[in-house]
Order: C-alpha cells, then structure tokens, then sequence
C-alpha cells in the first residue's frame, strides 16, 4: 500500500489539526471557504462552468439502465443521467470489496480519506455549480456550504474516527496472580468495521450533510453505498467519482464506494436499508421515513438520523435591537429557510422587549423584522443570491397555504428578474401563543411566526417545550438579563438544542462550525444522534479480541 | 457537596487505575476476589449468614404492597417480599430526583459512585449469600462473581463514562478572521444525561450482569430505576439499598437509584421500556424479550441487549490434550453451563485431532472429555461448588427432552447428596454436522454437544456461521497450526465473537476479565452491544452547547 502510506503521510499534519480542534473545539478549517482565484487558480471559475456545461444532457457514465431527471430549480434541466444497479449488485460489489479495506491499517484508510478531500476541494468550483442547480442555493452558499465546509465536516468525521480507534491498544499483556499459579495471556484487538454502511442523502444539502456518514464510515473501514436525493444525485456522484478513483489509485478496490441513484416512481432505500449486509445507516431527510427508519432499522443497525427541526428564537431584551433585527432577517432569508438550523418560530413577549432604542411593543418588533428582511432583500441580485431558489415545488404550495394561519406581517414574494427561477421571499405571520396547530409543526421553508406570548418565560417555556417534543436544532436567545440567559441554557440544555445568544453581528444561528458545534444532539426528535462526537463514530466497528497463554 | 467531594477525593487513585487500565487493558482488579478473613474480616462470613437469616421470612423494607416468591435452587424459600411500585410512581420519583444528580460534578457522581462500590465490596460475604440461593451458583462463585467481579465491571463503568466525559471542554473561544472583521464567539459546552436509565437483571448473574448499565448510566448523571428478575431480586435489593444510603449521605435525593421489583403474573418491564421519562435500556436476558425492546424501543431509545449466545469450540490439533480436557470440562461443568459465556457446540474433525498422545479419533476425543468431567465431578462435594444448582426447573426439562437429540456420550444426572437441590451434571452428545436443528438453537444449561465434521476448516466455517447468524459471545480454539490460529482469529473478529486460543490451565473460556476483555461486540445476535467500550456510555449523554459573542 505504498499510494495509501504516500497519502497518510502527505496529509497527516492535517489530520492531526483536526483531531487537536476537535478536542479544544477552538476554529478551525483545513480547506479555504473564500472563493479566491488566488487559491483556487484564477481559471478555476471559469474551468468549473465549462466542466458543467460538459456534464450537462448526456450519461455521467456509462451504464445498461441509466435514470435521473434532476432540474435546476434555477431553470435549466440537467439531462445527466446515472447508471442505476439492483441492491443485489450493490451489495455484492460493496461485500467484495470490503475486505481489503477493512485489512487496511486506520493510518491508510485515513490518508486515502483526505486525499478524496484534497481532490474534492480542488473541485470546489465544480462542485458549487452541482450543488447551486440541484439545492437552489445561491452561488456564494453552493460553494461553502457544498464544498469547503462539507469537505471540513468529512475531514471531521475522520478525526472523530481516528480519535476512537487511536483508543485501542493493539496487544496487551495480561498477568494475573492466581495465588501461587501466575496466569499470563497474550492478547490482541482490532477493530472490525460494523458492515456496509449506506448513506441516504437529501436534496437541499446533499454534501455538507452526507459526507460526516460517508466519511465515518469511510475511516471506520467500511464499505459505503451513497443513495443519493434523486433531486440531487450529481453532487454524490461527483464526491462518489473522486472517492473511487483515490480508492482505485491506492490499489483499492473502487468498489469500496459506490453511487446508489434512484427514483422517486422506484425508490431503493428500504430495500437497502433493511438488507442483511448494511450495518450503518446515515439519513438526512424528514421525519416519515425517519421513524420508519427508526422503527424497522434502528434497533439492530447503527442508525444516525438527522429529521426535522422546528427551530426557536425567544426575545426577552437586547442592547443592540437593529443589529438583532439584522442578524434574525439575514437567518430567516438565507436559503429561504431550507436549512435544517433555520428559525421558524419566534417568541416574542405580547408587552414587548426592552431594547437600547426603548421598550419595542410586539408589534414594533413585527414591524421592525419585516423592514429588516425587506432592507436584505431590496436589491433583487442581492436578494437572489441570499435567498436562493426553492428547491422544492411543494414549498410554495407551503408558503400559500401558510397566509391564512396568522396576521401577514410580510408577505413572501418571488424575486424580481428571477423569473427562469423558483423562488420565494419570508413570510412573516404573527399569531397567538395558544395557536400552536399553526406553529407547532415544521413548516419547511421561508415561513416564521412571529408568537405572542404572555410573557418572556412563557416565550422560553414555549420554545423549550415544543423543542423536546417536536424536535429543534438550533435555538437562538436575545436577552440582556444574564439569569434569564441561564435559564435559556438550562431549559434547552435539557431540550437537546444548540443555543446561540445575542448574535447581532456577522455570527448567524443557521451556522454550524466544524470542529467547534455540536450538531444535532440526538436528544429530542430531530434526530437520532448527534454528528459530531464520539457516538458518531463509536458503533461504526466492534472490538475484536483473541487472547492466548503467553509462551513460556 | 462536601461529602460527595470527600469521596471523589478519597477514590480518585482507584478511579485513576481503573482509567489507565481500561486503556492498556492490562490486569487490574479494585477488588479482591479471595474471600480471605484476613481482607474481608474474620468474622465476615459468619456475620453475613446471620445477615442473610435475619433477612428471610420478613419484608425486606416497609411498603404498602408487598411482593417477592424467591425460592433458593438449593432448597430454601425465602419469605421476603418487597414494597412495590407503580410504573408512574417510579417514575415521578425519578424524574423529581434526576435534576441535581445531573447537575453535579461527573467527579462528584463518580466519588458517590466509587463509595456505593466499596460499600458493596466490605458486604460481599452478604452478597455471596443473597446470589447463591437466588442463581443457584456454587458459594465460590456467588462470592467472586456476584461480589469483587461484579464490584470490578460497575467500576469499569465508572471508568468509561470518566474517560468519555472527560472529552468534553467545558469551555472554548472560537476565533474567526472573516475578512477585516474577527469574530469572536465564547462557547460553553455540558454533557446532559439522556433521560432515566432502566437496567432490567436476570437471573443468572443478577450483579455482575446488572452493575455495567447501572454505574455507566448513574456516572454519566441519569437516575436509575433497576428492575430485578422475579427469582433475583435479593442482589439488586441489596445493592439499591447501598447505593441510596450512600446518595443520601452526599445530599441527593436517594430515589436517584430505585428498586421496581415484579412478579411473572405481573410484569412491568414493557411499561417502563416504553415509558417517555426512559431514555435508557439495559436487559440481560432471552432473545424473545430483546428482540421485543430491539423493535419497540431500539430506534429511539439507547439500548444495550446481551441476549443468548450459542458458543463454540473449534479442535484442530493440541500439544496438551490432557489439558485440553481438564480445562474443556471446567468450562462445561462450572455454573452447569448457565453462563453467558459457556461453550455449548464443541466442533470436532471426524478424523480426530492431532494432540502432544498421538492422533485421538473422534470417539476417542468424545471419552476424553466426558471422562474429564467425571474426573472432575468425582467428588460430589467439589462438583456441587463447580457445576452449582439449577436456576430454573425449566432447565431440567430442556435437558430431559435433549437426551433424544443425539448420542449420549456422557449423562446428566443430579448431585449425590444435594438432596434439597435442583442440580444436573454435563450432557454430552455426539452428533452429526449437519444436524444443525439440534445444535444451532441455544441450549441454556448443562448441555453440550461434540459435533462431528467433515474436518478442521469444516468446524470452523461451522462454528463461525452459526456465530454470525445466530449469536455468540465466546469461542474457544485448540490449534498448534499458527495459519488455522490466524483464520480463526479473523473469522471470529467477523463473527464478533471473543476469542480464547489453547486454554489448558487456569484460565477459562467463559471468564471476561474487566478492564482487559472486550465483553459481547453487538456484532452478532447475541447482543446490541459490548458492554466495555466506548460506545457502551457514550450514548447515555448528549452535549449541550451554547455560544454568544465574546464580551468586546
């Protein structure tokens, strides 16, 4: 494995970063998140859409029954179509090339997992134009969040991976005095990967999401079959293209990672995830697959589930209302809302909050966020590239039938000028605390509420509440009073959420930092696990033992 | 917290050890396993049989409904009953004293923790007793399994649990250059218990089995509700008695640990399992229940199973096939086989084996051992401590209608003497490969087959599958061939199966020594998961987080 053992080497000065930052949990990123011709080559932008372009209206491999039918929800259809295989096949191929890699030293496998990194961030460009036309996201978000940070939270998963195995001592010496008789036994450990790990994707963020699964699994020596959204099957199968040939380079069998589409009219997940040879499944996506997942699957199988969260924001007070009202608008337009950390419900006290400008009556507050959104999005460009496309046609079906639950404070809109494009402004509703059939499920997409509740408590009581019963994310707190602010981390402590506080500058809720957050606690319903520490990993392979008489 | 302080510092050095050991998994016990006057006090035994009477034909604590029908294997009914509770009693109370066990220190929890051992540790001569006439093991075995080894795996726990929550910064700055601006963000992070943990016991081993959740789930903050087997319910009485005087002592509320015993007319693990309060389920026992809470609670819930293991031995060839037998009988005769850890299938080449006395044929490998274990159970005496009583009548049906299924190499007969006793020697039978109906269920209790092969691969291909498809937790090789050695450490790695190679002293296949073996992989069916690793604590907890920007 000389390829493998060149790559290891190459790339364990980062490896090494990642596991250090993954301990203090202090910033850190291996790959550049600026999109910077000086780093990436000043052809690259360009290169990029070229190689799109050649992407476009033909076979992405060949292949006996080719499937996919993705559409930018930017406008232009793709006419890439995949090679499509049985589960039989799949699974055949994944058990016969898992072997091999599961012999691998976790060194090797590690050095070939950065390495398909490497590859992917120097791609990064094409990957922003895959990940743009299949989630609608804009440019700017398409290439962080498709490529440098997706690519930081894959290093991440390695880290977390290699932190676990490193736990193991290879052989011990056991020496045991039996009153006169002493007992020696040498003995051995390995660690044994779990089985075929599948990954099942989403559609609006299908690496940032997919790659912690994969690369877990990846590192843990396991096999991986990557199903990807059938909406967005081209970013996998680019990630799936570079995985293999490293694989393929380090004398591996490619094999070892493999693309899974399918379609909406024949859809294969169920049929992998409950076949004999899966060990490990990673899903991304809502919660009605989720708990079929979590009813057929999770009791026997490692099952990592990230579903819906209906994310909270409580106002109590602030010292800095405008740069709240900022920072809440740019939360709630980004993407339109399509980010599994995106506030949808907001708790606001029906006397208002104190703020540096005075007290804000609730329906100041309204007002003001509203004004704070149409200030983000006036300029149509600007307002396209934040905001994005909606990935989903079903959303704006969403967003129609959303009017009628509350009082518009801001009506959503599409974008001007975008008119090749599928999009959708924030609509803001204010409604009363008791109507929680309205706010009180995930309604996906730009739709918030803006909650009149009693009081401020009763605000965090509400969101604290729905959070451990309907499953949150995120949570965000503005207040000034620091045992309000207590009581804020303990109550979502509790509530298994991550809680962000006053954040009125460049700092948004929606954001999850590699190395540093916790994502996803595991701890109410919107999701299973968290993915980002030792229990991702921890049961992705079981210890194996042989233990003998030590020779005299 | 000054007494809980007192005792996290006054055990720390032990809890150091347990850490350092569990990590080079070498030898270490905290606690002694010779029942010797001189460690445990000269009067302990006596002292402990006037206990143990002075228990019988009386409640064990007051309570209004009194429940309990234990009935010793080696003759005597108990007469004590315990206060029982409803399922939302139980719960209330749990749920009422969970908050500020989950709001100290883990090295509080762990002194309190490492206090209750200690106290169970200076009572084992009770313990031994309490174990002996409710699982019918020998008193040697009562003493060191139920006392010292069952001490050593609570402690392992504890030292588990340590070294996960140990991981966790409380604390980090998270500095970020984004652009010309720096953002600065103070983060806090806590591990938060998962919810109440429920540790369901068996009969068989109701400490050394009950101690691994019950310790690795009050370590990492949950309060504990123990739910004992209706035939076992004096151990785990005892041990909830212990751990609540000492949580008293260091000011938390006692109900952190309650005892929920029931009866089989009236179960209440069903109840609790899927209680919404229980975040956490431990059982030990059949397949038929686990397979239950593997459906019902496995998706949401962490659960962690050790159900039936059918084990195997594999003979290729031996240098000491004299103690090859002795050390093969023991294995069988101890605890009449009712061990987790106990071979059942003993695969034997139908040419016979290679051995230090010339090649012995099958029959000839057959006579031998069954004359070991007649060896070793001579002396009624002795075989009364080795091979124990009975847990349950139903065994000795099991071992009636076995008879029929092959050919009789040595019967099971009861103990000379052991007239009040239910006791039963050693079935052996002889049996064809291809039989697998007969060999390839589980057989709990002292029934034991040699199966014949076609040869050595043979009996390890045989041994192996079974393991993969239906369960084991040890094996047993005999090989002087190092290339059969290593194929069977790596089909057995596979089978996730812990390994014993050409044990002919005094160590045994069953024994799993804590700190040092991996215990159950959750690799096969035997079980969801090992119960000495990692991933045994660190999904009892999540991490909370909450992060604002740093003070300017």
């Amino acid at each position: 494995m000389g390829v493998a053992d060149d790559f290891a080497t190459t790339h364990r000065p980062t490896l090494d970063q990642a596991m250090q930052a993954a301990r203090s949990r202090t910033h850190f990123s291996a790959y550049p998140e600026t999109p910077s011709g000086k780093i990436y080559g000043e052809a690259a932008k360009a290169e990029a859409e070229a190689a799109f372009n050649s992407l476009l209206n033909r076979p992405f491999e060949p292949g006996a029954r080719q499937i996919g039918a993705e559409v930018s929800p930017w406008g232009p259809t793709f006419g890439i179509t995949y090679p499509a295989l049985d589960v039989a096949t799949l699974v055949a191929r994944a058990e016969a090339a898992a072997p091999s890699w599961a012999a691998a030293a976790p060194e090797s496998r590690a050095g070939v997992c950065l390495e398909i990194l490497r590859r992917l961030n120097r791609d990064s460009f094409l990957m922003a134009q895959a990940v743009m036309h299949t989630t609608g996201q804009g440019w700017a978000m398409a290439f962080q969040a498709g490529g440098p940070h997706a690519q930081d939270r894959g290093l991440e998963a390695v880290a977390y991976a290699m932190e676990e195995l490193s736990r193991i001592p290879g052989t011990a010496r056991w020496v045991k005095q039996a009153g006169k008789e002493q007992l020696v036994l040498d003995k051995q450990f390995r660690a044994v990967p779990r089985g075929v790990g599948l990954v099942i994707g989403c559609a609006t963020f299908p690496t940032w999401n997919g790659y912690p699964g994969i690369f877990a699994s990846l590192a843990t020596g396991n096999a991986v079959i990557v199903k990807p959204h059938p909406s967005a099957i081209l970013p996998l199968a680019l990630t799936v293209r570079t995985a293999r040939a490293v694989l393929a380079e380090a004398g591996f069998d490619p094999h070892v990672v493999q693309l899974a589409p399918d379609t909406p009219e024949a859809p294969i997940a169920t049929e992998l995830a409950t076949h004999d040879a899966i060990g490990i499944v990673d899903f991304t996506g809502g919660p009605t697959f989720g708990r079929w997942l979590r009813e057929h699957v999770g009791g026997r199988k490692a099952l990592h589930t990230e579903e819906a969260g209906i994310n909270p924001v409580v106002l109590h007070s602030t010292a800095d209302f405008a740069g709240l009202c900022r920072n809440l608008a740019f939360s709630l337009s980004l993407y339109s809302g399509q980010m599994c950390t995106a506030p949808q419900n907001i708790f606001v006290p029906k006397d208002g909050i104190e703020t540096n400008e005075g007290r804000k009556s609730f329906d100041e507050v309204c007002a003001a966020l509203a004004a704070a959104v149409d200030g983000l999005l006036a300029d149509p460009a600007r307002a396209a590239g934040v905001a994005g496309a909606i990935q989903n046609p079903a959303t704006l079906e969403r967003i129609a039938k959303a009017r009628s639950l509350g009082r518009v404070v801001r009506d959503s809109a599409p974008i001007p000028g975008q008119d090749t494009a599928r999009t959708a402004t924030p609509l803001l509703l204010a409604i009363e605390a008791d109507a929680c059939e309205a706010w009180g499920e995930e309604r996906f997409g730009p739709i918030a509420f803006l909650i009149r509740c009693p009081d401020a408590q009763a605000a965090l009581d509400y969101a604290a509440g729905s959070a451990r019963a309907r499953g949150a994310i995120t949570a965000l707190v503005h207040a000034t009073d620091e045992a309000f602010l207590a009581r804020a981390e303990a109550a979502f402590a509790r509530a298994g959420v991550a809680l962000s506080e006053n954040l009125t500058g460049g700092v948004f809720v929606n954001q999850s930092a590699a190395f540093s957050d916790y994502h996803v606690s595991g701890a109410n319903p919107a999701g299973t696990s968290c993915l980002t520490d030792a229990a991702f990993v921890a049961n992705r392979f079981h210890i194996a033992m042989a233990r003998r008489p030590a020779a005299a």
